[in-house]
């Protein structure tokens, strides 16, 4: 047992209600992982340890952003009034060819960091740009934080500026030279722990299980179907299987784009089959972004491939893309997680995510009565265990997962008897970064 | 001329475009009003006046919320989850009961003016409650505050608690006090400047003018038709017109309510023509709060009668009542102010609400593509000149209009070269309380 900290702890077991320990205990070996969590210390069998004590504070898993593109950040909350296609071509697209100079890169790329874990963010699925070298920069910033992140150089050979069209030969050779270097990351230990035979960068064959002790890892990103030929396409679900990488991407985020999908790609039965038929949809583990318009035979295919969904509400409603019916994916068994999706989302903080969520849902909900809202749990679920799961076994405090945690010191909006579950319902409404005055990722206190 | 402030100065003269005057100057009188505004000094006639430089820093006109429940601040952020009704059972009606003892108000009530400073916002109205002394004690908050208010002691006697039920001559009798002692705050100097021949207490002749000159008035507040019998709005409407008082209510927030109001006042053509019939609906100016179902007859009635909207997107979403049609409203050429509605709405912020109100019309595009979405300008002119004109000559810088003002120092936003008017942007979906460094309200400065 490395700590044992104490303090007001909540968290989400399952979606549908919190864990509520009033004055408890959790303590964390040496590794990082949660050996247990109590209401008094004895139940830890931890009399004799070290206690840090955040008194009335409340205890919280942190914070998982599924969907974010990194080199946006400096276009967070502009041109908020421009059309999906203007805002691309004047603000997008030449603001991401400036990544082709990492001194340009590191900056913004440092700020977007800091400021993740400013909000309480401490695993994120990130975009980076189709350039090799600030995308390792940015893997590096993550690692110098000692936060988590799968970061993706992305993918894109047709469709877009040229100057941000990478044909697929450098692509791979860009993508797996990344891969290999992140490999050396993973300690030693993770290989001994490993199913796998061996882990050195020279082995093609990599187990999941292994890449998970990389806190900074590649993630497989082809942009979307539009801006990647079928030879990329192919490309990156090939480095995903050899390399058992996860996948992320774009999905059904509006009706035009779906359309033109099934122009690019008539063989699909659906959008998300266009990228099935390349083993980048649940082959490896995958992420979705947006799925504003999946429904039917989408739907099924993620279900049984067991693809996840990143919610970007915010990202949804100033795009113009629609309302995405999360409610739905939960009752239908899918993984949902939320995604801030800077630059098309303004908010890089999870929490207003959670508010967005639920408000989308009630709007459902108003509209036909078919299903109720999110409940506030299911909200933080979808932000702590549901999409931590992505990342590993991280967002619970149950034992085995790792410690990735916050510290929400609210005693300027707990000013009148309010019950925990009141606390942190409040601070999800009307905290923000003040109110953190800890942040802990895999065990090790994360400092800005 | 009693002070020059140097700036950068944004404002909205007209909703579709901002003003923008780099290094600018605004002159202000010494009864807080606007002299002139300009680019140069020189053009102000102020070579000689002291100028308070504020450098690089943004100002803007303050905001104006129109429509917020004091007596609701505790429940800000609270209960999100639960349906309207036990909502209102479990949460609103046994809060509002508590302020029967004004000692009870006296702790919320301050935060909650206080806040108001704060996030920005220097007028607002406000329902209070059926308590005429704890309203009277937020009246005088305001006034401690120096800032500006129109309160309402709510009228209501049926529908509702018991507790929260006061018949008609009490509920007349508890209005007039506070209309008559408000009457007493107004500087001898406006009844000078009024057309009206006199303003002591004893006259039942008012001008609508000459209340303008109190920066805290009671507004005539029937809660809604609902909760108010046929005699209580007849009630109501006599003293708007006896004292040339505004008026403020609910309406059309949603389907339920439309359903129940037709069948309690059935001789009424649409909802707002309850009201109408008992002359509280642009008898006297009159907002009213949401309008999310407002069409046909009732908005042709709006119209003609010159009635304001209150938006409130924030708690239309969570309430689940639904989405406003706020971009035909503006088309028709409805005067749109936009409110908090705490604690139906979560936030107190109205640079929130213009975000929110953005999105929401974003919404409809998507869904019909009929109408464009709100720009920014748009949404900045409905919190600031469409808004602040319920007050009077508020939320431009335009001579004559009270100079009611935030001073933003947006430094730590503002780190790679935006324009103004980007920067501006970028404070309204990014920033919070702490880059207002600033707060004026007819030209007083306001500190927390």
């Amino acid at each position: 047992m490395n700590k044992i900290y104490r303090a007001n702890i909540l968290f989400t077991k399952e979606k549908d209600r919190f864990e509520v320990i009033e004055n408890g205990y959790v303590a964390v070996d040496s590794e990082g992982r949660v050996v247990g969590v109590a209401p008094d210390l004895a139940m830890l069998g931890g009399e004799d340890a070290e206690v840090v004590d955040f008194g009335d504070k409340l205890l919280i898993p942190a914070m998982n952003d599924l969907h974010v593109h990194a080199p946006q950040y400096r276009n967070q909350g502009l041109a908020m009034d421009l059309e999906l296609l203007p805002w691309l071509q004047n603000y997008t697209f030449p603001e991401e060819m400036k990544y082709a100079n990492p001194s340009y890169a590191e900056r913004p790329y440092r700020r977007f960091v800091r400021d993740l874990a400013r909000l309480g963010t401490m695993r994120a699925c990130v975009f980076a740009t189709v350039h090799t070298e600030s995308t390792r920069l940015l893997m590096e910033l993550f690692r110098e934080a000692g936060m988590g992140a799968l970061v993706g150089k992305v993918a894109m050979d047709r469709n877009c500026p040229e100057a941000l069209q990478e044909p697929v030969g450098p692509a791979v050779k860009g993508m797996e030279e990344l891969i290999v270097e992140s490999l050396a990351f993973l300690s030693p230990q993770s290989s001994e722990r490993s199913a796998e035979p061996c882990l050195s960068p020279q082995s093609s064959e990599r187990s999941a299980e292994a890449w998970r002790d990389g806190l900074v890892r590649p993630i497989i990103t082809p942009r979307f179907v539009p801006t990647c030929s079928p030879e990329m396409l192919r490309a990156c679900g090939e480095l995903a299987a050899k390399y058992r990488l996860p996948v992320q991407s774009h999905l059904s985020e509006n009706r035009d784009e779906i359309a033109w999908v099934a122009e690019l790609e008539p063989q699909s039965t659906c959008y998300g089959d266009a990228y099935n038929r390349y083993g980048l949809f649940g082959q490896t583990p995958t992420v979705m972004a947006h799925c504003v318009w999946t429904d039917g035979e989408e739907l099924a295919l993620m279900k049984r491939n067991g693809v996840m969904v990143a919610h970007c509400p915010t990202s949804n409603f100033n795009v113009a893309s629609g309302m995405a019916p999360v409610r739905r994916f939960l009752d239908e068994g899918l993984r949902v997680g939320l995604g801030s999706d800077i630059s098309g989302g303004h908010d890089l903080s999870i929490f207003r995510m959670m508010v967005y969520a639920i408000q989308v849902s009630k709007m459902h909900y108003q509209q036909d009565h078919k299903r109720s809202f999110l409940s506030l749990s299911e909200a933080f679920w979808m932000a702590t265990k549901c999409g931590g799961s992505f990342f590993g076994q991280v967002g619970s405090f149950e034992p085995g997962y790792e410690f990735d945690a916050l510290v929400i010191d609210d005693a300027d909006l707990n000013y009148d008897n309010y019950s925990l579950l009141e606390r942190l319902e409040r601070y999800i409404y009307l905290g923000d970064d003040r109110q953190i005055v800890h942040r802990f990722c895999r065990g090790q206190e994360i400092t800005l």
